[in-house]
């Protein structure tokens, strides 16, 4: 639960006061003192008797917005005309718009844009389907679909739920890389439909972002669309995440001087993100890998339930000591503990109990696994997945970038190629002679990083072998 | 066959040639000799030798165009450097693009817009599943969808193909109407697979609108997706067709001073616009419609293939004379002929055999079924669906306004109410006073027509009870 003010509570307060000295002064005082955060204060109109302003504040939750409004409700002479909730505002109406690239102002623009001439575009596409490419919105475009079915940390909250979210990452993938991304948000029942819509949609789109989907049902959808399709799917909860903790983890054995063949990592969290970041360090070279569950601790071969093929292929490949039990146990000796947020609790005993010079990533959500504060001298480097500590492991480090790369690529599929290189662009933005214990991760808003990660994979798809040649510029038909 | 300069065929012609007296004239003369259109001619480079220019130039045809360049190859010391098309310059990477609305620059904004913040939006929305239309672009965005199957003239082309008809739709949308729409391209087998995929991305969009989808897969598609979904689906190719040919029947009857009771209609053609042309006449009023087929002449009850349902619900409620044979004999003191499109030549005589008045729509494509200036005199109402006659009848008057309408309603379906009040809004733009042979329908370019096409759908769909309230806007939360 996050204690201290927050945008994400960002109210606007309307209220009207009596013109009496040190009136203002006792209302910010007041909301100061129950722990809001004073922003812009404007005036609205003064009249001889009253003063009415807007005071823009941030709070640290809803509860803590009540208890200010019902504060300042207890003096006299003040009038509380409304609050008006800053993020409530913004989503006003939804956050995309779609714009004409070209007019339709005249007769002129109408048969060149429109019929007839762009029947000559169409017979142009149908005689040749790969110019769909150089003459439609494919080669920009990214659908960024989700079923809904796990909506942050709401759970199964349903595709419309999720049609904010979704709307959030296609600003990012414009603003960070230049990408005309549409979110598509699925009414489907299972793993079928959702394969089924996608690749029907399909046509009209460079690559596609799944995002938000429960697992395993994630697993089966990503692999069954890559098979199906001739252009790249990446579902950013596994592949997002694992990038950008392995971008992390090359930075942190930079600083501690090991090999990742040596080393002993524990993942805790078989989720989307844990899955595909063990597969990716294995990708990486990382032999000694412990996956923990929640209830199991541990995983070894034989835990496995018949119903989560990706898992029961995977563990079998981890836990080559065949190390049994808690978390707590599985640390014992370990080099890195990479958590994702199935809220255990580690005490900074459990740190101690690792090898020298441990590397915590800690990124559970709402709040790290453990506090980072609380093992300060004992691990050596610490990351969560917040802004409010040092290094932040976030993928948005890494999804803007690499559908950059894709699409600059006009890629069929994605591949480990394309992830290893993504991780290695985003570590190696920060400089050797800047790396440190504190910096290990660049920005979120550092500029370099989209650039990098998609030059990364552009070069990596055409290496790899799934980067189609682009096509001819269209000549005179 | 087009046989005039359209900007459908706009070139620019890069020339190099010796600096001659009357070069130029000689490289225009030319042009023109050969049918071409010059527009605007602009220096590139001058030396002492040569001149370096862009010719912008239209032609009827890339027969024209090919006739045009051959020709002036023929003068020495003309070089041509290139010859580039301005339309698919125009459509090279497409016609849309998508805006965010919002801003992601800094911490704050991210905190709002996307994580934490947003998740207090997606919270909202599970709470409260209206809530989608105010906090989401859902109240502005159209999906518009087509499986390529009728794409313009070229017949199934493919949904990519079809891409750039749509994507011109989407500009059309947005100038005319302020709509957000999206082009979904599918790739589907068959009527279930398209209803199961639209059905499927239904939650993030306000309205569906279906396009270039062949008969009568058409017609299922449209009846059941209104049947599963709450968001309203129109068929533009039926319905915006239907609703233009409706305006310029009423302005006509004003014109010939006839009621549509009384009225004898033959309908030539029996795909979507003909049957919804039909249907939307018969709601209006006219009860004597006989459909003509290619094949078959007049349709009668006991003709009807049994697996075309909708035909075979629809023909025993026209022709209640039961006439039969071709279409000429149909025509015989019928009041009004409205073509679509399937080549049939119609000679002067058989409008001469229609009764007093004749109204004839012929809006065939490319060229009408019969040419106006042929029956100047003969019929007294004449309308076609291209734009270098007089009366164009192109459902760009309708779609713009109409989709306005279902959004700014929230409608959960289309009905008949609308469709009608549709009609008589574009009809209803050309004034008594100004109300002529040659001015029927208002221009395409017209910006009264979306308004007052709005206005009436949203009207109509309150008080037909689809309309939707529109929910409140959010309060605190």
């Amino acid at each position: 639960m996050p204690t201290s003010p927050s945008s994400s509570y960002s109210l606007t307060l309307r209220v009207e006061y009596a013109n009496t000295i040190g009136m203002l002064g006792r209302i910010t005082s007041l909301i100061g003192e129950h722990g809001g955060n004073i922003g812009a204060i404007d005036i609205v109109s003064i009249t001889r008797a009253t003063t009415t302003r807007d005071i823009a504040f941030s709070a640290a939750d809803q509860e803590q917005v009540q208890v200010i409004i019902a504060a300042l409700r207890t003096i006299e002479s003040v009038d509380i005309i409304h609050v008006s909730d800053r993020v409530f505002l913004m989503h006003l109406g939804g956050k995309l718009e779609i714009h004409p690239k070209v007019p339709i102002k005249n007769r002129d623009d109408l048969s060149m844009v429109y019929t007839p001439g762009v029947a000559r575009i169409a017979q142009a596409i149908a005689d040749n389907p790969n110019d769909v490419f150089n003459l439609t919105i494919k080669k920009n475009t990214v659908a960024i679909v989700t079923d809904g079915s796990q909506v942050l940390g709401l759970g199964n909250a349903g595709p419309r739920a999720a049609l904010p979210v979704l709307e959030g990452k296609a600003i990012l993938l414009k603003e960070f890389a230049g990408i005309d991304a549409f979110p598509i948000c699925l009414d489907v029942a299972d793993a079928d439909e959702l394969v089924a819509a996608v690749k029907a949609i399909a046509p009209g789109f460079g690559a596609v972002h799944l995002e938000d989907i429960c697992p395993p049902r994630c697993f089966e959808v990503e692999h069954r669309l890559n098979e199906l399709l001739d252009i790249p799917v990446f579902h950013n909860d596994q592949h997002g995440t694992a990038i950008v903790v392995l971008a992390a983890l090359i930075n942190a054995l930079s600083i501690i001087g090991k090999q990742s063949g040596d080393l002993r990592v524990v993942v805790n969290g078989r989720g989307a993100a844990g899955i595909a970041t063990t597969r990716l360090l294995m990708t990486y070279g990382v032999r000694d890998i412990i996956i923990c569950g929640k209830a199991r601790g541990a995983l070894t071969a034989d835990q496995i339930e018949p119903d989560h093929p990706v898992l029961a292929e995977l563990v079998p490949l981890t836990n080559p000591r065949g190390v049994r039990g808690n978390l707590h146990e599985a640390l014992r000796g370990a080099d890195v503990f990479i958590g994702f947020g199935e809220r255990t609790i580690l005490e900074p005993s459990h740190i101690a109990a690792m090898s020298n010079d441990p590397v915590v990533f800690a990124m559970a959500n709402p709040a790290p696994e453990i506090e980072p504060s609380s093992i300060e001298g004992i691990a050596r480097v610490i990351a969560t997945g917040k802004s409010d500590f040092p290094n932040q492991i976030n993928n948005m480090l890494c999804f803007p970038g690499f559908f950059r790369g894709l699409l600059d690529a006009r890629a069929s599929t994605v591949n480990d190629e394309m992830k290893l290189a993504a991780a290695h662009a985003i570590a190696g933005v920060v400089g050797r002679g800047e790396l440190h214990e504190d910096y290990l991760m660049p920005s979120v808003f550092d500029r370099r990083v989209a650039p990098a990660v998609a030059a990364a994979v552009l070069k990596a798809a055409t290496s790899s072998g799934v980067a189609r040649r682009a096509a001819q510029t269209p000549a005179l038909r």
